[in-house]
């Protein structure tokens, strides 16, 4: 098992990192703040694992709620289900609440415990290789809003997070695929070692080689860590971390968060700030040869749906959170494992490389 | 005009208290963040004062929401109005949301502002005494859930805070009075002093004398940003300013939000809870004798509903934010101007002070 700290002063906290933690009480029980706790998980994760962690948890006095499956229940009103199970099961403010799931469930219920009495203990098992390399650490939550997405949010850290790598046994290949997004991104923006290291690994990781797995995850979590101990509430580095997302919101958006998982919007996202950087001269065409070769082994989508213009994507990214003032600031690459925020480039090159990846004209 | 600051560190911002301050728009634009300010208030303040705070602002894009009037609607569905607003017109992270209103609307907004892209800036413009002297200053936003007042919210801090003592030359009696317990408040559980000088100039309040008014504001705004700097997130002394509320808030459930108003609750409460600490020998009669005198001077009402029981005081208390691991923590005085956060009483005292203010058996 690895350990990392993410250093926030007093709100600092550790990840675990390694195979059967949900069998590990000791690791679990030292963050419950008092004696009840409420566990928040979904129909897809409870049969495999709510039945595990409640044996942790025999001393404390334990509820649960059960949400549906899906992106598209990461909204204001499954949130409220988790408030009416709170006040129906009397939770007072130390009651700890646990996040068993992928990253909807963290998200939903991490704004949850922030807002519920004004903040209640939160604790996170990610069971999904998304969540345990970019959801579950950093403090953000969020539930989306018809007109847009993670919309409506707080900056709130866990008490701890516990990764168990045996959960991704029971991932299927495309949720792998699409956690393999994230991490792929950690080493365009910070860590071209990684990048490099996740070249000659693909094979081993997709096929779920164990020391493979724990490697990927523990230095996604540690570069992603090291970014938020810098900027924890975004003002400025942390934004790094939003690779390819204006882009992957605007096809999340538009395919109403159905048919595309995050981390395939954020793959072709990604792919599509690559090659904008290589039109601003920032990084030469390998580089992006590289990052479409990697995605590709990683099995992830290059280019947005059929349908979508570049009309489309200009729409759904005016509303994205990293617009200021109405100027689209992007996250760009000045080489693999070099990132920068900005909003100073030139838009024709913008408007060519949504000509290059859409298909009909606006 | 007297300026407060509540020391907050990082998140310190300044109370501006006086007479014409709406026309200042001196004090108002250096803390609004960036172009685009979304105003939040409601159907009774909208025509008052909307225009003349919109005059402030003429240089910039300026949005307003303007909500029904009332605590029953400081909920979600009213919440997810201000988002939508929010989104509709395209406001971005940097977007000021100002609250003009009483204390709904100053909670509703500031718990949008707190999530709407995980924060925006804020700024409060209370035009109630109850909310110029109390729900204006400390950071606390939220709103009710059908089973607890104020259960789903933020800490979330203003960058400043504007109160025009004009503003209540317009409320009515009833909120006048309503505000006055909180004010009361402030001289039961820190300042025996100030609870003194009510005493004596409770007339000239109630006249609207603007001196007496603005005294009364400078010094409930000062006791409380001083509690406040202790302890900004309530994890001891700031719950000392809940003095009466846990009584409060039952009679508020239990009337629905409707037919009492939060400061006649929370005057009731009081009273009940001097009436207990005198039952446990904390203080004399005499001590609740004069609250009893100060707040029917105030014109405030001193017993709970007829039709409410003692099993409905238990009922609803035992869902209130002041319960831990089910034991009730009440905050009781050891002297006028003096008072403890404790669970530690004679539950048969607090047995007796529910039936000495109830008429039905439970």
């Amino acid at each position: 098992m690895k350990t990392l700290n993410v250093d926030l002063n007093e709100r600092s906290y550790p990840i675990y990192i390694g195979q059967n933690l949900l069998s590990r009480a000791d690791l679990l029980t030292p963050h419950i703040a008092s004696r009840q706790v409420m566990i928040v998980t979904n129909e897809t994760v409870a049969p495999l694992y709510l039945e595990q962690v409640r044996q942790l948890l025999t001393p404390f006095e334990v509820h649960q709620v059960i949400l549906p499956d899906g992106e598209r229940y990461k909204n204001l009103d499954v949130l409220n289900r988790i408030f009416d199970a709170l006040l129906q099961e009397r939770c007072d403010r130390q009651c700890t609440l646990i996040a068993l799931g992928g990253g909807v469930i963290g998200d939903t219920a991490g704004f949850a415990a922030a807002c519920f009495q004004r903040g209640i203990p939160f604790i996170q098992i990610p069971t999904t290789l998304l969540s345990q390399v970019d959801s579950s650490v950093g403090g953000k939550t969020a539930v989306n809003h018809p007109h847009g997405k993670n919309m409506i949010g707080a900056f709130y850290q866990p008490r701890c997070v516990i990764a168990d790598t045996n959960t991704l046994n029971t991932l299927d290949d495309r949720q792998l695929h699409s956690g393999l997004a994230e991490v792929i991104k950690y080493g365009l923006i910070i860590d071209g070692d990684f990048f490099a290291w996740l070249e000659d690994n693909m094979p081993a990781i997709l096929a779920r080689d164990p020391a493979a797995l724990q490697t990927v995850i523990t230095r996604s979590c540690q570069n992603k860590a090291d970014v938020v101990a810098m900027d924890e509430y975004e003002g400025g580095v942390r934004a790094l971390l939003n690779l390819g997302h204006t882009f992957g919101h605007a096809i999340e958006t538009h395919t109403g968060y159905e048919s595309w998982l995050h981390g395939e919007a954020v793959a072709t996202g990604m792919l599509m700030a690559a090659d904008l950087s290589a039109r601003l001269g920032w990084i030469d065409d390998s580089a992006v040869q590289r990052t479409q070769r990697l995605l590709q082994q990683a099995k992830l989508p290059d280019s947005p749906p059929e349908d979508m213009t570049s009309a489309d994507f200009l729409q759904h990214m005016a509303v994205d959170k990293k617009v200021q003032n109405n100027q689209i600031r992007l996250i760009l690459l000045k080489a693999i494992g070099k990132s920068v925020v900005t909003a100073d480039f030139d838009p024709n090159c913008f408007k060519d490389t949504l000509g290059a990846f859409t298909h009909q004209s606006d």
